[in-house]
């Protein structure tokens, strides 16, 4: 098991990556962000985006499944988030996109009432040519390890 | 329609309410959040949640349903976001609450290149308790009023 004291400073992960297609585009947006240019390919069209875009949280939520997937792989105790400090959707997501996360430890500190630790990384969602589609930094728990004095 | 133009700082909006259930919880994390205490009820009990939690991006994805439904009530010319500078996960969301969405305007500022303005705003979502669940600082685009000098 991966516990909070296992995060160092400047430890970067690959996320692995997915495919982006049209379908899923209109499902995710038709659900949630139903704009036209997320929702209608002739409207995005004659939207400042020429085109259809996935909604910014479609790379979210995308990105998020990466880290579970990810999380998983490395067996390590993650236990929910607090929240981000920043999201900056950088460039629009298209179908035909293949998207590839990549996660960096930016700060660590301890819990000072709970058996839980914080990591403070940044994430990014790079496009098949090396674009930085979006950069997050978000913060997420993970446990101590058992024993770790609180 | 609403343009930039017509955004005034402390403006604020009610972004009307939905309902979370447990089959719509565990539908969106299944799929993109597949973290334990969001998608197994019985493992959840065991979490420091102490019971199922909606993912925090599902939180996100209902908060834009809400603002995109709200824009379209008022006819606003919304074109995308260039991202958040800010999101908190406050308290956790569970099966049977209802969430109802509110935004106030912090700031309005051009674009110096293209014919779309900037609008920063706090979107809150609060639970039938009157608790603050989610905050959000986020920026929306919209486009300028025709005729506008850019």
């Amino acid at each position: 098991m991966k516990y909070w004291e296992d995060f160092k400073i400047g430890e970067a992960t690959d996320l692995g990556s997915c495919a982006i297609t049209e379908e899923e585009i209109l499902a995710f947006a038709r659900k949630y962000d139903p704009q036209p240019f997320h929702t209608d390919p002739e409207a995005a069209r004659q939207s400042i985006f020429g085109g259809l875009v996935a909604s910014g949280w479609y790379t979210c939520a995308l990105m998020m499944r990466l880290s579970v997937e990810a999380a998983r792989r490395e067996d390590a105790a993650a236990t929910g988030s607090p929240g981000l400090d920043s999201c900056r959707w950088l460039r629009p997501v298209r179908p035909g996109d293949v998207l590839a996360g990549r996660t960096d430890v930016l700060e660590t500190w301890p819990s000072k009432t709970r058996p839980i630790g914080f990591v403070r990384h940044r994430v990014e969602m790079v496009n098949q040519r090396g674009e930085v589609v979006m950069a997050i930094v978000g913060i997420t728990m993970y446990q101590r390890r058992p024993g770790a004095a609180v």
